[in-house]
């Protein structure tokens, strides 16, 4: 981690960058946290917790959502358009904590961006690099994560002979969204996408999509309890942390905000589910959310 | 059918007008269709096998599919930039082939339309009365189509003595994108959706979303044969023919359209697996069909 984005090395494109040219943010200034909805407040909760002195803007694109059925060229548009909301918010970094649009739009975010921009790929793969002892790692994601090929990419520029194994899951965000965490017909779902990496005998499994952890438990209950699981979440948290320490923008938790403005969330659609969700998850409470039409950026 | 806008009665608002001070367009101009995706193409094939004569120009958002679960004025203003791009095609007349865009959009777009609007609810609820023996009629569709009680409203206008039961089927959609046409997991959650409507002793039901058609079979199979299973995409064409004959808009089918010509189809994203599905239900394939940004509209 730390490298400097790099044409020649694919593996460069997915770690964070500083354009040289590049304009400096205070360390007072925000992190900009974006995802296609409600899941990469998984990733902003361990920020949070990684870096309780840290300002957020988060921005989820509600109305947008789901990208995981949409092709690379839309989730590269519509990430441009969120990077542009999150700049007017003066930002010093962004982390875009969604799996599909790190696996389509980082590379061209990051090269783009005159701040550090990380993704939760990286994260994930390291972490899965590490936790597999056998060298057979699975990844499930989306449909838009898994075509892009990006997991498999960056876990054999790390270690050329391990093998990964992916399988879209298309289903399970439809579920986890219905509310059905614990069911039956979950628990169906799950066997079928599952049964074909149970027979690769893999040691470790990325939940290669924020929505997955929440069915964490039917997940590891069908992989059995000899798989590793990773939700890239707390490693993407870590990253950041060494990201701003290595380019002096952490804050030094001096200056007293106040709750509302530490943490500003912001959704294309929907503000009052989203705060309702949100409020629930995460330690702060979100009640300024609101609504911006996310089109017109 | 055929009455002109007013804003005080209710149901008016849902059946088609023209704009005593609008632009009349040539009956040889094509007639616009939009959907979420692509549930609308149903409404299209009837559109063909009636009136085979027409020109369609037809628009599928499927960049940001499903509507179902968005807010009206997020389905709005998407409604308005799709009104925008039909109108640069020089359509004579528009169907909004979605329950979930009908329901929320078609009275906002038909007061401000030159030309004459129609959607999918008032085609449906008026089948449904003439179907029902008993006057109990259930509707099932996406959360916005039943959060905006619209059929419910329109079949009281129709009928007041009718009794309505209403149930939110929100992953019908996925299972039916994810192919699970013929599929226990479908049967299990059909099962679970319809229980309740099953105890309302309901004689007819109108299948309020484009995509319940393909699942027809099951749902059948679990309300029983003595209900009688509604789908609006026949009376739709059927009321656009009468208001096309009507504003003396028909078109005489005396000028030879290309094939390539006479059906324009265009998307929001994945242009290619639309043309796939496209020709695999409609009489005539969908080689031109093209993604454009509708943002831009």
């Amino acid at each position: 981690m730390g490298r400097e984005f790099d044409e020649q090395d694919p593996v460069k494109l997915y770690v964070p960058h500083r354009n040289p040219a590049g304009e400096v943010r205070s360390p007072l200034a925000p992190v900009g946290v974006f995802d296609s909805g409600i899941g990469g407040l998984t990733v902003v909760r361990e920020i949070m917790r990684q870096m309780p002195q840290e300002r957020l803007v988060y921005f989820g694109d509600t109305a947008r959502l789901p990208y995981g059925s949409k092709s690379r060229s839309t989730i590269i548009r519509y990430s441009r358009q969120i990077v542009r909301f999150l700049h007017t918010k003066g930002v010093k970094a962004i982390v875009i904590a969604c799996n599909t649009a790190s696996s389509c739009a980082l590379q061209t975010i990051a090269r783009e961006s005159s701040i550090p921009v990380i993704g939760v790929i990286y994260a994930g793969a390291v972490t899965a690099v590490k936790a597999s002892r056998s060298g057979r790692i699975g990844i499930i994601g989306t449909q838009a994560t898994v075509s892009s090929g990006i997991y498999p990419n960056v876990i054999r520029n790390i270690s050329p002979e391990i093998l990964v194994f992916q399988k879209a899951c298309p289903l399970f965000v439809p579920l986890v969204e219905a509310g059905l965490l614990h069911d039956s017909v979950t628990d169906e779902i799950a066997s079928r996408y599952l049964q074909e990496l149970k027979g690769k005998y893999i040691d470790t499994l990325v939940l290669g999509c924020t929505h997955y952890p929440l069915i964490r438990s039917t997940i590891q209950r069908i992989m059995g309890d000899e798989v590793t699981l990773v939700n890239p979440a707390y490693e993407t948290a870590l990253e950041l942390r060494q990201i701003l320490e290595r380019e002096k923008l952490l804050n030094p938790g001096t200056e007293s905000a106040q709750d509302g403005d530490k943490y500003q969330f912001y959704v294309s659609d929907l503000a009052e589910s989203f705060r309702d969700f949100a409020s629930s998850i995460l330690p702060a409470e979100a009640k300024n959310a609101q609504t911006i039409e996310i089109e017109e950026y």
